[in-house]
């Protein structure tokens, strides 16, 4: 079976929208996938990511679920789906963002990520070998490829070293995929990703080297880390233009809902951020109108629903006054309401921009939203 | 219309089942009331309160309300009932306890408690007369009396001075009430509330008074507050037998569920408590076998479900070992499940009295029931 079939191509850009077909089932693209760091999209029942975000595939990071719960209970219970009770797709990154961006004296060698644990100051060793052997254990979906993301800014000859070793673990972590199976009854796709920080040619080499593997799906890391916006949409542009066009393109940690029409005009289909869950709990909402914070004074006595457009069971039952007062409270309900608000928001956006691209008008919807979309309320 | 109507008398305790009707729908007693502190139960949306846990009536906390958001808003919403979306019955305290027990500077004196609040330092004066008003722009079916919750231990003599106060306090709040009237279009039932410490002649002369005044309901206060079990059950059983079997007894603060089972068999109609909830953040599950700390290490691997007995979704949905990671990593999950388990668990065990009443089995079955309610697993 086809991993990845292409519906359909809008005619005024790169655009697309398709399935990805997996063992837990389809998946529509353009997709958003919702942030499950540690086994739960924070503040979100696993029922009311089915049935009121209508999500199709979550994100679980192997760092945190290496540390926590570990890996040997994920195991006993047959894999990360059947630990929390997700049947759809999931998944993993690599953990080398969270290695780099969480982890105590954390040491890059060429045999892998020397770190202490951020929890219980304990230490470990990822490699691109065990990163594969962890991520069979977790049974993802989709087990991605370590890497060591840049930060911004980055010299360039530190950019194109640590690209090379990404390279170079990349292989590793192939050789180690084929050499492995699937613990469980489903198939597991491994996703290699694209870096070189903001420069053009380590994009263009990356890139290509990445497409040569010819996997079956692929990734682009390293961006949204605090460039520019205009550096980031050059790099994505250069880097889409090489990979190829008949296989999913994972645009990693990004972003805004701008932002993902922006790169899905470039041809990206999978998203995942942590902001609908993040922003959201401290008070941000993304609507089709524009971003609400909720915080703010203006919203104080303001009964109207908090999202009259908005797709879930949330945006009509509660008002944005009594959000606010939930939010400015530090009640957790409030987090609860606006991560599933957010949620449900970025999930419809892509349902939305899937009919769209069908019927050919995505372009001239783009350019009106992404201006809607980045407005403050 | 009759507020309360008896269904059935255990023969061999007080206990009894009833229906209290209200003009937000009727509730079944003996009834456990989930408390919403803020306008919210904490971590569990209005939904699942009416869906999953089968709660009946909320309660409110005046204080709490007054301070944030505040009665304006409230009012302008049209009550609380509209503001947080809950069309079921709601009981507000007076405020006095959390006067006591959160504000700053407090003040005691003949006209009322000055204090200044714990969020911003402001400074406010609760009296008998504007907590009446208060909980008139509040909307709430049942209204209780502003009364000074002694602390445990009390000295007699200051336990008597507090009990006066409580008393005098009650005429003005009942001057109050009367003198005004409901803002919406809804009855509103004010409940006096008898104090005493752990003096039975005081509790004796405190429960003649309160009955004294034959308001439609009437509540037990200043107990649960430290002393030892044997004394609360020892004043209960004094105060039962003075108020009014006809009307409904609503023991404030209580508890756990074999304080509740002991309590219903002394006649007590109505509860509320924060345990399952706050108790459940931290991890403490009640069951129909016995007490859970879910973050005790012989969970770590259980992958049993939650309770296979329980009433709630989340009780064959989730394992055990799943909950014990989420709440030992502090995800907000892990307090929205256990939550949402204890609360479920509260309200069907009140459903099972009512049933156990009814084929006059109560007795019995409560021996067995306090026993099993109390261990530790």
């Amino acid at each position: 079976m086809m991993l990845f079939s292409i519906l359909q191509k809008d005619i005024k850009s790169n655009a697309r929208t398709g399935v990805i077909q997996t063992d837990h089932g389809a998946i529509e693209t353009p997709i958003f996938m919702p942030v499950g760091t540690a086994g739960t999209v924070k503040g979100v029942h696993q029922r009311e990511l089915l049935d009121d975000t209508k999500a199709q595939i979550i994100l679980g990071n192997t760092y945190h679920l290496y540390l926590r719960p570990g890996i040997d209970l994920i195991q006993k219970a047959g894999g990360l789906h059947r630990f929390i009770h997700w049947d759809k797709p999931i998944l993993t990154d690599s953990g080398g963002y969270q290695v780099f961006s969480l982890a105590d004296n954390r040491k890059l060698k060429e045999d892998g990520a020397h770190f202490s644990s951020h929890i219980d100051g304990s230490k470990h060793l990822f490699t691109p070998e065990n990163i594969v052997d962890i991520q069979r254990v977790i049974g993802a979906d989709f087990m991605m490829a370590f890497d060591e993301c840049t930060p911004y800014p980055c010299e360039y000859n530190d950019a194109k070293k640590s690209m090379e070793l990404t390279h170079r673990w990349l292989k590793r972590g192939i050789d180690q995929f084929r050499k492995t199976k699937s613990l469980y009854d489903h198939r597991q796709f491994f996703m290699p990703i694209v870096q070189g920080s903001v420069y053009s040619d380590l994009r263009r080499y990356s890139a290509e080297t990445i497409a040569s593997w010819d996997m079956p799906a692929n990734a682009v890391g390293g961006l949204s880390v605090g460039e520019p916006i205009d550096e980031m949409y050059s790099m994505l542009s250069e880097v889409t233009a090489i990979l190829p066009s008949d296989k999913p393109r994972y645009l990693m940690g990004v972003g805004t809902p701008a932002n993902m029409l922006e790169a899905i005009a470039m041809g990206i289909d999978m998203f995942d951020c942590v902001m609908p869950t993040r922003n959201g709990r401290n008070g941000m909402l993304f609507t089709r109108e524009g971003i609400i914070n909720i915080k703010n004074q203006k919203w104080s006595d303001d009964l109207s629903p908090i999202d009259v457009d908005g797709s879930s069971f949330v945006d009509n039952y509660y008002s944005k006054a009594y959000l606010r007062h939930l939010v400015t409270s530090n009640e957790m309900l409030g987090a609860q309401i606006a991560s599933l608000h957010n949620l449900a928001f970025y999930l419809s956006l892509m349902n939305e921009v899937r009919m769209k691209i069908k019927d050919g008008t995505f372009s001239v919807w783009k350019k009106d939203m992404v201006k809607k979309l980045s407005q403050r309320l």
